[in-house]
């Protein structure tokens, strides 16, 4: 099966996101990230930051009673009409032609087409604390709570939207130390297992 | 840096034993895998059917009355005392010369080394059924029940001796699923990720 559509799930701070990009080019396909979120806002209402913030992440405080709060009539919460507006526009995007999407749950999302290559990419937390302060500057908290932080609010999020473990191999097809392997090496493995397809 | 070693931590009936012997062969290094059990029944005096059933896998019952029970003076199990044999073996075959080993946590036994090149091989339950009922035959359990059962006991082990979870993508330096990506494209994958090395 020849893969269309490559999903690109990352640990933040991992290169994922520049991975993505790189392997797009490389390919000749659009990649879908910030892009995605420009969409979300148009279509949604809500602002980019709101929807950076909770398209993928669970709020800070205690996401439980934040997820329960503010619900409409029909017992949805702003959180859940983003998702919603989210799983449309994904699902539109892989149907419009090959691309690459970074995150916003898109292996979930499209996990019933046979012609996904779904990516999980993470790394030390070594190798992250030091690539977010190169890429996003220093902030007031260390560069190690704000990754613990990130790491935290996504895997509620996703347990709480696709009811699976965020980081578990296995929703994965391939998975790559981004740290350890190199990023231009992820490139390379995942460009050459675009092109060759998979076997089943 | 250019591995020396390669770890294969699979799910039962994934494949990886296929794919760590395959990979050996076309690397020309040895593949260690049954000769680990025969090797450690020399050395610490057990069966080798012992071995194999507990030198990865938790007992089948409860698991934390049987970790407890049978211990000797200094409060070592039997279990405890394969454990440490186990390590002293596999650090042992790393240092002797480049090879592939194949489960046995040799990926948590060797992770102080640089030139190792940790690799967990998953696939879908529909996949491992199907060959496990190819490779071993039909047995009395269906083959979904041996499966369940069989990763449970394995996760408890590596949770019980590494403290880490087993098939969390953060532990590997690459997870495949050889189901979707196919054994021979999981070797090809994985010959040319030691021969051109890490980036670091």
């Amino acid at each position: 099966m020849k893969n269309r559509v490559v999903t690109i799930s990352r640990e933040f701070g991992s290169g994922g996101r520049t991975i993505g990009r790189e392997l797009a080019v490389k390919l000749g396909i659009p990649c879908y990230d910030e892009e995605v979120i420009e969409k979300l806002a148009e279509r949604s209402g809500y602002s980019k930051e709101y929807i950076k913030e909770r398209g993928e992440y669970a709020p800070a405080a205690t996401w439980i009673g934040s997820a329960l709060a503010g619900r409409d009539r029909n017992g949805y919460s702003v959180a859940d009409s983003l998702w919603r507006v989210q799983s449309e526009l994904i699902q539109e995007l892989a149907e419009q032609s090959p691309c690459v999407i970074v995150g916003r749950c898109a292996d979930y999302l499209l996990r019933d087409r046979a012609d996904i290559l779904t990516v999980f990419i993470h790394a030390s937390m070594e190798f992250r604390a030091k690539r977010i302060v190169e890429v996003y500057g220093q902030r007031e908290d260390s560069p190690e709570k704000r990754l613990r932080d990130k790491d935290k609010r996504r895997r509620a999020y996703y347990q709480l939207y696709t009811d699976t473990r965020w980081g578990e191999a296995a929703n994965y097809h391939i998975a790559l130390d981004s740290g350890v392997l190199g990023i231009g090496k992820c490139v390379e493995i995942l460009a050459d297992l675009y092109r060759n397809g998979k076997e089943n």
